[in-house]
């Protein structure tokens, strides 16, 4: 598969792209907001594009053909205020989705946040983050494309160990952004996970065996 | 019927209350967030209840049980952040349609804003707001209910005509919250906007009329 990443300049998009870059059944493009970002990253060697979720469906789409698959790991962080969640978290990620629709690209993976399903769960004080990301998750439930909903614990920085947790709910709990992009690059291809939404954190499992059992 | 108003302390709110309370088809019940507007109300002889858009669906379906339709026509407004945006425009009535769901009352109207199904026409520097309209809608089009979507352009705090244009698509236009008002009450009981959304401004046609070509 040629996997597109929205968010590839991200923590976990990072790690993502160089599962991707040293993959023997993948290949990667990812797309980024600012063309010296895609300088940077075609020296290493990257298929690069520049488009920004703040733009067209129309430029989305024209910068995912050709790719399999596309996987949306794009945040507005925490630096920025709620208009950028609503135009990135929300409206960014279902313009991804539309972008998918109109590319032809079936398989489609986004990042999202431990129990944004189940509003009786949001963190208190991040609530309007869960609401950008409770919409979102629940337009991509209703496109007809081959989605996995992922959506992790507290991320941490530390090295993955690539054990997991994953159901569809989970209790709350962290887990590192690396193990985070080595279960999006397990999906992939992962049938078993299509049209499937869950909770993902630190665990005792193999991420292939956890994927087995959502 | 029985019409539950949310948002009825606002400027169209207060115009549907009035003509709900006159009206011989109809009887009102208003929800509001503070004790204090319901003493206030509760004086002019409304029915009215107290719950928050920031609380529990339960709350809401608790609050609007019993009645027969709901009117949606809150809004966070335009002297509070975009987190309010997120909770009040868009998770708030969103749980309005899970509200009228689980309380069996099938009819449901929201106000909404002109062009917000389309992307291309959001007001630059109101985009955020937007966003958080247009999910709304697509979550009570994706609803079982029998809804309508009323699109106002600019709104206006002069008298009423009684006379609009009321089309899918409208060019930029303006309209007097008092017709906006006007115009939920009469789509009430019209079957023809079951199921429609549809932008509105002011225009050459009786209320009726323009809701019978929608």
């Amino acid at each position: 598969m040629k996997v597109f990443v929205i968010g590839a300049t991200g923590q976990i998009g990072k790690h993502l792209i160089s599962l991707l870059q040293n993959s023997e059944k993948h290949t990667v493009r990812a797309m980024v907001r600012k063309e010296v970002q895609a300088e940077e990253m075609k020296q290493q060697g990257l298929d690069v594009v520049v488009a920004s979720l703040e733009g067209t469906v129309e430029d989305i789409t024209t910068a995912a053909k050709g790719c399999d698959a596309i996987v949306f790991t794009a945040g507005s962080g925490g630096n920025t205020g709620y208009d950028k969640t609503l135009l990135i978290d929300l409206d960014g990620a279902v313009k991804a989705v539309e972008a998918a629709e109109r590319a032809g690209i079936n398989r489609f993976i986004i990042v999202s946040a431990l129990q944004a399903h189940n509003r009786a769960n949001w963190n208190e004080g991040m609530i309007p983050y869960y609401v950008a990301k409770h919409y979102a998750d629940r337009m991509v439930e209703h496109s007809k494309l081959a989605y996995t909903i992922i959506r992790p614990g507290g991320l941490l920085n530390e090295p993955g160990t690539g054990k997991v947790q994953a159901s569809e709910n989970l209790e709350k709990g962290s887990i590192p952004r690396e193990d985070v992009a080595k279960t999006i690059y397990a999906s992939l291809d992962a049938h078993h996970t299509f049209h499937k939404s869950f909770d993902l954190i630190s665990g005792q499992k193999l991420i292939h065996d956890a994927l087995n059992h959502v």
